[in-house]
C-alpha cells in the first residue's frame, strides 16, 4: 500500500498483477487494497484510444505520452486487450513497442493483461485504473484495440474517447459506425504525412460530412500525423480544453457519479454467480444435472428450471 | 412455429426480433419458441467470418454465399456487433451491402442487431443461429467485425473460424494476436488480386513463418480473391474438409456439447441476476444504497457488502 501511494512501479505492477488474478486469495488481498487507496482515486484525466489495427495508437500514445510527461504530468498507459486468453500480448510483443516512453521516469505502461478474467475485463481495467490513480499517475491513456465491443468497455470508464482512423485502408467509412461516432469526443486520421497526407485530409472532410447526417454531438474530427510536433500540441490543447469545458458543465462528475454506480452494479452481479456456484448444494445439483443435458435426456431450458426453480432470494 | 418449421424468412425475421427484445413479455414468448424449435437445431454447419473493418469480409460473404447456394445449399448470414447501441448498424448500412446476397432466394442475411441486450450478445446470437438451423438453412456464415471481444465470442459458438486479413494496411502483423491464430481454423489473406496481389503473397509467406514460432493447431493460410472463381472454389472445398475431418474425429460433436453447456450457464447467470434484481426488498435496498453511494457516505465496497450480505442461496 505505502508503495503504491508512493508510486513505485513495481509496487504498482504487483497490485495490478492481484487484481488480474483469478485465486480467490488473491481477490480478498485485491479487495483490501482496493478498498484501501478508494480516496485516492478519481483525480484523473482518462482518455480511451481506439482504433483497428495500424491505425496508429501506439505512434500516437508515444509521441502524446512523452509530450505530457514534458508538462510535467504522469502518464499511465493501459492496455485494454479482451483478446488473446491462451498467450500473452501480441506477436510483436508490448516491450518492442513505445520504446522511448517506456523509458520514460514520468511514464508507466502496463502490458495488456495475461489471462482471462473471471469477473470481467470491464470491472478489472476499472480497478486498475483506479490503481494507478492511487500512485499518481495524472493522466491515463486507456488504449484498445478494434472496432468492437471494446469501445462499449472503455467508453464508459473514460472522461474522452478518442477514435483513431487510417485513411487509405480500404472502404473508407465502412468501419466507422454511427454508434461509436455518437460515443467518440474526437476522431483522428492518423498519419497524415508523406505521401498519405492527401488522402487523410479527404478522409477528413468525407467524414465531417457523413457526421452532419448523424446527432451530432459535437465530437472533432481531424487529421494527426504523430511526426509533427504542432499537430502532438494542438492535439493536447483541443483534449485539455474539452475536457476543461466538461468539467465545467458539470459533465465530469456527472459521469464519474455513473461509473461508480456501474461499477457497484458489476461487483453485485459477480458476486451473486460467484455465492451461486460456491453453494456445494446448488455445484452438485448442476453437475448432475449436466449430465443428463449432455445425455440428451433433458433440453437446456428443463436444465436451466431444474435449478432456477430451487433459488430462493 | 410453423412459420419458421417452412423456412418463412419473415416469421424468421419475427422471431429473431422476439429474441432481441427486452420486453419481459417477449422474452417469454422467446423462450416458448426457442423450446420447440430445439430439436430441429445442431445440424447445420457454422463458419465464423472475422477481420477488421475493410478487410474484405461482405465481399467475401457475397461470393462464398452465392457459390454455396449454387451448390443447392441454404445459406443464413448473420452480423454480430456488439457496438451500435444507439443507431442501427454502420454508416453505409446493411442494405447496401451484399446486394445480390440479399436477392438470393436461397439466402437469409440478418442485418446487424439494432439493441444493446439485457441478456449479452452471446446468447443473443447461439439462439438466433438456432432459429435459422430450424428454418433449413444448411450452412450459417457468423460475421463479426474488428479484433476484439468478437472473436472471443464467435469462436464459442462456431465449427469453424476464418479470420480476414488485409494485406498492405500498415503495420503488417501487429494487428494478428496469437490468441487469434490459435484459435482460428483459416487465415485468408484478402483482395489477393490486382496491383495487392504481391503484398497479398508477401504477407501469406510472412505469416506462415510467424505461425511457426506459435503451437500450430493445423491452421491454414491462404491468399484469396472474391474476384477469382478458382479461389472460392478451393475455399469452399477446403472448409468442407476440414469440417469433414473435424466431424470424423469427433471435435465437433464435442464443441456442441461445449456450447450447449456454455449456453446453459449463460442462461442460468442471467436469470439469477434478473431474479435477483426482480426482487423488490433488495431492489429497494439497492436504491437507497446508491444514494448513499452516490452521496460519498459510504465507498463501493461498503455499498456492495451492505446488499451481498443480505443474500440467503
Amino acid at each position: 500500500l505505502n508503495g503504491i501511494l508512493a508510486g513505485d512501479r513495481l509496487m504498482l505492477s504487483k497490485a495490478i498483477t492481484l487484481i488480474e488474478s483469478k485465486l480467490s486469495s488473491d481477490k480478498i488481498l485485491a479487495e483490501i487494497i482496493l478498498k484501501q487507496i478508494s480516496p485516492k482515486t478519481g483525480n484523473s484525466i482518462r482518455i480511451g484510444i481506439t482504433g483497428a489495427p495500424g491505425a496508429g495508437k501506439s505512434t500516437l500514445i508515444e509521441a502524446l505520452g512523452n509530450y505530457i510527461t514534458q508538462q510535467n504530468k504522469k502518464v499511465a498507459v493501459i492496455a485494454i486487450d479482451p483478446t488473446s486468453s491462451i498467450t500473452k500480448g501480441s506477436i510483436l510483443g508490448d516491450k518492442t513497442r513505445m520504446d522511448s516512453l517506456s523509458n520514460n521516469q514520468m511514464a508507466y505502461i502496463r502490458p495488456s493483461p495475461s489471462n482471462e478474467y473471471l469477473g470481467g475485463t470491464n470491472e478489472v481495467s476499472r480497478e486498475i485504473i483506479m490503481l494507478c490513480e492511487a500512485a499518481g499517475f495524472e493522466i491515463i491513456l486507456i488504449e484498445t484495440v478494434g472496432v468492437g465491443q471494446s469501445e462499449a468497455l472503455v467508453r464508459g470508464m473514460v472522461d474522452f474517447l478518442m477514435l483513431l482512423y487510417l485513411a487509405g485502408s480500404g472502404d473508407e467509412l465502412q468501419g466507422i459506425k454511427k454508434g461509436i461516432l455518437e460515443h467518440a469526443n474526437y476522431i483522428l486520421i492518423t498519419k497524415a504525412d508523406g505521401e498519405n497526407l492527401e488522402n487523410a485530409l479527404s478522409a477528413k472532410n468525407e467524414l465531417i460530412s457523413a457526421l452532419q447526417i448523424t446527432p451530432n454531438n459535437g465530437v472533432v474530427v481531424d487529421s494527426f500525423s504523430a511526426f509533427n510536433q504542432q499537430d502532438i500540441e494542438n492535439l493536447w490543447k483541443n483534449i485539455l480544453e474539452k475536457i476543461n469545458e466538461k468539467s465545467e458543465n458539470g459533465e465530469i462528475s456527472k459521469k464519474r457519479s455513473n461509473q461508480k454506480t456501474t461499477w457497484f452494479h458489476e461487483i453485485i452481479e459477480r458476486k451473486i454467480v460467484e455465492a451461486f456456484y460456491a453453494n456445494s448444494e446448488i455445484s452438485k445439483n448442476i453437475d448432475s444435472v449436466e449430465i443428463e443435458l449432455k445425455a440428451g435426456k433433458i433440453d437446456t431450458f428443463e436444465a436451466v428450471n431444474e435449478i432456477i426453480r430451487k433459488l430462493n432470494f
